[in-house]
Protein backbone atom coordinates (compact mmCIF):
# COMPACT_ATOMS: atom_id res chain seq x y z
CA UNK A 1 0.00 0.00 0.00
CA UNK A 2 1.18 3.41 -0.51
CA UNK A 3 0.72 6.10 1.95
CA UNK A 4 -1.39 9.01 1.17
CA UNK A 5 -0.41 12.65 0.43
CA UNK A 6 1.72 14.30 3.52
CA UNK A 7 -0.38 16.29 5.15
CA UNK A 8 0.44 19.30 7.85
CA UNK A 9 0.64 17.27 10.92
CA UNK A 10 -2.19 18.47 13.63
CA UNK A 11 0.22 17.54 16.78
CA UNK A 12 -1.05 18.29 19.77
CA UNK A 13 0.76 20.82 22.21
CA UNK A 14 4.39 20.19 22.91
CA UNK A 15 4.74 17.60 19.51
CA UNK A 16 8.20 18.62 18.37
CA UNK A 17 10.39 21.31 17.92
CA UNK A 18 9.25 21.90 14.37
CA UNK A 19 5.69 22.64 15.31
CA UNK A 20 6.03 26.43 14.67
CA UNK A 21 6.78 26.40 11.07
CA UNK A 22 3.19 24.79 10.90
CA UNK A 23 1.16 25.20 14.02
CA UNK A 24 -1.69 23.41 14.95
CA UNK A 25 -3.69 26.39 16.00
CA UNK A 26 -7.57 26.45 16.44
CA UNK A 27 -7.00 31.06 16.02
CA UNK A 28 -9.44 32.85 14.17
CA UNK A 29 -8.26 31.90 10.44
CA UNK A 30 -8.51 35.75 9.25
CA UNK A 31 -6.19 36.95 12.46
CA UNK A 32 -3.68 34.05 12.04
CA UNK A 33 -3.51 35.07 8.07
CA UNK A 34 -2.41 38.64 9.49
CA UNK A 35 0.26 38.03 11.80
CA UNK A 36 3.82 38.52 11.45
CA UNK A 37 5.52 36.19 13.08
CA UNK A 38 9.25 35.83 14.40
CA UNK A 39 11.21 32.95 12.09
CA UNK A 40 10.39 30.81 14.87
CA UNK A 41 6.66 31.33 15.06
CA UNK A 42 6.23 33.63 18.25
CA UNK A 43 5.31 37.53 18.47
CA UNK A 44 5.78 39.64 21.76
CA UNK A 45 3.12 40.30 23.71
CA UNK A 46 3.30 43.30 26.17
CA UNK A 47 1.36 42.55 29.56
CA UNK A 48 -0.20 46.11 30.70
CA UNK A 49 -2.15 46.90 33.66
CA UNK A 50 -5.60 47.61 31.98
CA UNK A 51 -6.21 50.76 34.53
CA UNK A 52 -2.82 52.30 35.85
CA UNK A 53 -1.11 51.72 32.71
CA UNK A 54 1.71 49.98 34.25
CA UNK A 55 3.92 47.94 31.96
CA UNK A 56 3.73 44.75 33.82
CA UNK A 57 5.68 42.11 31.38
CA UNK A 58 6.69 40.74 28.26
CA UNK A 59 6.04 37.50 27.20
CA UNK A 60 5.72 35.34 23.73
CA UNK A 61 2.52 34.09 22.06
CA UNK A 62 2.18 31.61 19.31
CA UNK A 63 -0.88 31.19 17.38
CA UNK A 64 -2.52 29.25 19.71
CA UNK A 65 -1.13 31.07 22.91
CA UNK A 66 -2.69 34.21 21.10
CA UNK A 67 -6.44 31.93 20.86
CA UNK A 68 -6.04 31.03 24.01
CA UNK A 69 -5.68 34.06 25.62
CA UNK A 70 -8.63 35.81 23.18
CA UNK A 71 -10.97 33.09 24.62
CA UNK A 72 -10.06 31.89 27.71
CA UNK A 73 -10.06 35.15 29.61
CA UNK A 74 -6.04 34.06 31.30
CA UNK A 75 -2.95 34.96 29.42
CA UNK A 76 -1.73 32.54 28.24
CA UNK A 77 2.00 32.69 26.77
CA UNK A 78 4.91 30.20 25.02
CA UNK A 79 7.94 29.83 27.11
CA UNK A 80 11.07 29.89 25.08
CA UNK A 81 13.13 28.31 27.42
CA UNK A 82 10.58 25.42 28.52
CA UNK A 83 9.18 25.08 25.01
CA UNK A 84 5.43 24.97 26.36
CA UNK A 85 2.43 26.71 27.30
CA UNK A 86 2.36 28.71 30.56
CA UNK A 87 -0.93 30.18 31.72
CA UNK A 88 0.28 32.97 33.47
CA UNK A 89 -0.69 32.39 37.33
CA UNK A 90 -1.25 28.69 37.28
CA UNK A 91 1.92 28.42 39.38
CA UNK A 92 1.86 31.44 41.49
CA UNK A 93 -1.56 32.20 41.93
CA UNK A 94 -0.43 35.99 40.56
CA UNK A 95 -3.07 35.33 37.49
CA UNK A 96 -3.49 37.90 34.86
CA UNK A 97 -7.03 38.40 33.68
CA UNK A 98 -7.81 40.22 30.21
CA UNK A 99 -9.43 42.96 29.72
CA UNK A 100 -8.37 43.88 26.23
CA UNK A 101 -6.12 42.88 23.18
CA UNK A 102 -4.65 44.62 20.40
CA UNK A 103 -2.56 44.30 17.11
CA UNK A 104 -0.07 46.60 16.58
CA UNK A 105 0.10 48.14 12.97
CA UNK A 106 1.93 45.32 11.22
CA UNK A 107 0.26 42.91 13.31
CA UNK A 108 4.22 42.19 14.65
CA UNK A 109 3.24 42.64 18.17
CA UNK A 110 0.23 42.24 20.63
CA UNK A 111 -1.24 44.30 23.59
CA UNK A 112 -2.76 42.26 26.04
CA UNK A 113 -4.57 44.62 28.77
CA UNK A 114 -4.82 42.84 32.02
CA UNK A 115 -5.98 43.16 35.62
CA UNK A 116 -2.89 41.79 37.32
CA UNK A 117 -3.74 39.98 40.81
CA UNK A 118 -0.45 40.48 42.79
CA UNK A 119 3.39 40.58 41.30
CA UNK A 120 3.58 40.16 37.44
CA UNK A 121 7.52 39.41 38.06
CA UNK A 122 8.86 36.02 39.04
CA UNK A 123 11.00 38.05 41.77
CA UNK A 124 8.07 39.46 43.40
CA UNK A 125 8.31 42.71 42.23
CA UNK A 126 4.87 44.12 40.69
CA UNK A 127 6.01 44.35 37.46
CA UNK A 128 9.38 42.82 35.58
CA UNK A 129 11.05 46.53 34.82
CA UNK A 130 11.31 47.99 38.54
CA UNK A 131 14.63 46.21 39.22
CA UNK A 132 17.14 47.36 36.58
CA UNK A 133 16.47 50.89 36.25
CA UNK A 134 20.07 52.39 33.66
CA UNK A 135 21.52 55.75 33.94
CA UNK A 136 19.99 57.91 30.92
CA UNK A 137 22.44 60.91 30.17
CA UNK A 138 21.31 64.44 30.01
CA UNK A 139 20.05 64.62 26.75
CA UNK A 140 21.38 67.83 24.92
CA UNK A 141 20.33 71.65 25.42
CA UNK A 142 19.14 71.84 22.17
CA UNK A 143 16.87 69.05 22.20
CA UNK A 144 14.90 70.03 25.45
CA UNK B 1 50.79 24.14 14.65
CA UNK B 2 47.14 24.74 17.15
CA UNK B 3 45.04 27.60 16.38
CA UNK B 4 45.09 30.40 18.62
CA UNK B 5 41.49 30.72 20.09
CA UNK B 6 38.66 32.03 18.47
CA UNK B 7 38.20 35.84 19.23
CA UNK B 8 35.06 38.17 17.68
CA UNK B 9 35.61 40.03 14.92
CA UNK B 10 35.56 43.91 15.63
CA UNK B 11 33.48 44.84 12.54
CA UNK B 12 32.55 48.20 11.74
CA UNK B 13 28.71 49.33 12.02
CA UNK B 14 27.42 47.62 8.28
CA UNK B 15 29.75 45.07 8.47
CA UNK B 16 27.66 42.14 7.32
CA UNK B 17 25.22 40.07 8.71
CA UNK B 18 26.76 38.80 11.26
CA UNK B 19 27.60 42.07 12.86
CA UNK B 20 24.85 41.50 15.53
CA UNK B 21 26.26 38.32 16.88
CA UNK B 22 29.40 40.12 17.42
CA UNK B 23 27.62 43.89 17.57
CA UNK B 24 31.01 46.30 17.58
CA UNK B 25 28.81 49.07 20.31
CA UNK B 26 29.66 51.79 22.96
CA UNK B 27 27.55 50.47 25.03
CA UNK B 28 28.64 50.56 28.70
CA UNK B 29 30.31 46.50 28.89
CA UNK B 30 29.03 45.53 32.40
CA UNK B 31 25.41 46.17 30.62
CA UNK B 32 26.25 44.85 27.54
CA UNK B 33 27.27 41.14 29.20
CA UNK B 34 24.10 40.86 31.13
CA UNK B 35 22.13 41.49 28.05
CA UNK B 36 20.53 38.10 26.93
CA UNK B 37 19.55 39.09 23.11
CA UNK B 38 17.70 36.95 20.19
CA UNK B 39 19.75 34.98 18.13
CA UNK B 40 19.81 38.02 15.98
CA UNK B 41 21.07 40.20 18.27
CA UNK B 42 18.25 42.34 19.19
CA UNK B 43 16.17 42.88 22.08
CA UNK B 44 12.61 43.93 21.83
CA UNK B 45 12.40 47.11 23.26
CA UNK B 46 8.75 49.09 24.36
CA UNK B 47 8.08 52.63 24.37
CA UNK B 48 5.55 54.07 26.67
CA UNK B 49 4.32 57.66 26.78
CA UNK B 50 5.59 58.74 30.34
CA UNK B 51 3.06 60.45 31.71
CA UNK B 52 -0.12 58.93 30.60
CA UNK B 53 1.22 55.58 30.83
CA UNK B 54 0.44 54.99 27.15
CA UNK B 55 2.15 52.16 25.42
CA UNK B 56 3.19 53.68 21.98
CA UNK B 57 4.70 50.99 19.92
CA UNK B 58 7.39 48.23 20.01
CA UNK B 59 10.90 48.28 18.34
CA UNK B 60 14.16 46.38 18.38
CA UNK B 61 17.35 47.88 19.61
CA UNK B 62 20.66 45.83 19.41
CA UNK B 63 23.41 47.20 22.02
CA UNK B 64 24.67 50.07 19.82
CA UNK B 65 21.14 51.68 19.65
CA UNK B 66 20.48 51.06 23.55
CA UNK B 67 23.47 52.98 23.46
CA UNK B 68 22.64 55.74 21.88
CA UNK B 69 18.95 55.66 23.30
CA UNK B 70 21.06 56.21 26.62
CA UNK B 71 23.48 58.55 26.25
CA UNK B 72 21.58 60.64 22.96
CA UNK B 73 17.74 61.86 24.55
CA UNK B 74 16.65 60.25 21.66
CA UNK B 75 15.19 57.00 20.60
CA UNK B 76 17.50 55.26 18.29
CA UNK B 77 16.28 51.39 17.09
CA UNK B 78 17.77 48.68 14.79
CA UNK B 79 15.06 48.45 11.42
CA UNK B 80 14.90 44.99 10.40
CA UNK B 81 13.47 45.39 7.38
CA UNK B 82 16.29 48.14 6.62
CA UNK B 83 19.20 46.79 9.04
CA UNK B 84 19.98 50.03 9.41
CA UNK B 85 19.85 52.35 12.94
CA UNK B 86 17.00 54.78 13.04
CA UNK B 87 15.81 57.63 15.23
CA UNK B 88 12.17 58.28 16.09
CA UNK B 89 11.23 61.32 14.43
CA UNK B 90 14.11 62.13 11.71
CA UNK B 91 12.01 61.92 9.33
CA UNK B 92 8.39 62.41 10.85
CA UNK B 93 9.54 65.07 13.71
CA UNK B 94 7.52 62.77 15.63
CA UNK B 95 10.66 62.55 18.40
CA UNK B 96 10.76 60.62 21.45
CA UNK B 97 12.42 62.35 24.33
CA UNK B 98 13.76 59.35 26.87
CA UNK B 99 12.66 59.80 30.36
CA UNK B 100 13.68 56.89 31.52
CA UNK B 101 15.52 53.03 30.73
CA UNK B 102 14.75 50.27 32.57
CA UNK B 103 15.80 46.00 31.46
CA UNK B 104 13.42 43.65 32.66
CA UNK B 105 14.55 40.88 35.11
CA UNK B 106 15.87 38.42 32.65
CA UNK B 107 17.76 41.48 30.84
CA UNK B 108 15.92 40.65 27.30
CA UNK B 109 13.64 43.11 26.79
CA UNK B 110 13.71 47.51 27.21
CA UNK B 111 11.34 49.59 28.58
CA UNK B 112 11.85 53.91 27.76
CA UNK B 113 9.72 55.61 28.98
CA UNK B 114 9.45 58.67 26.26
CA UNK B 115 7.29 61.76 25.91
CA UNK B 116 6.22 61.42 22.31
CA UNK B 117 5.90 64.54 20.35
CA UNK B 118 2.38 63.87 18.27
CA UNK B 119 1.86 60.19 16.41
CA UNK B 120 4.06 57.70 17.74
CA UNK B 121 2.35 55.38 14.66
CA UNK B 122 3.56 55.75 11.39
CA UNK B 123 -0.35 55.92 10.43
CA UNK B 124 -1.24 58.79 12.16
CA UNK B 125 -2.55 57.01 15.38
CA UNK B 126 -1.38 58.27 18.52
CA UNK B 127 0.00 54.56 19.34
CA UNK B 128 0.90 51.67 17.10
CA UNK B 129 -2.15 49.32 18.74
CA UNK B 130 -5.37 51.54 18.26
CA UNK B 131 -6.01 50.11 15.24
CA UNK B 132 -6.49 46.42 15.81
CA UNK B 133 -8.39 45.41 18.82
CA UNK B 134 -9.38 42.27 18.38
CA UNK B 135 -12.26 40.26 19.88
CA UNK B 136 -11.91 38.98 23.44
CA UNK B 137 -14.85 36.25 24.65
CA UNK B 138 -16.03 36.70 27.96
CA UNK B 139 -14.16 35.07 31.01
CA UNK B 140 -15.55 32.06 32.70
CA UNK B 141 -18.19 33.44 35.68
CA UNK B 142 -15.68 31.15 37.98
CA UNK B 143 -12.55 33.27 36.81
CA UNK B 144 -13.90 36.50 37.44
Amino acid sequence: MTSTPARRPTTAPGGGASRHSAPPSRLDPEIAARLKRSPDGLLPAIAQQYDTGEVLMLGWMDDEALHRTLTTGRCTYWSRSRQEYWVKGDTSGHVQRVKSVALDCDADTVLVKVDQVGAACHTGDRTCFDADVLAVADAPAEDQ
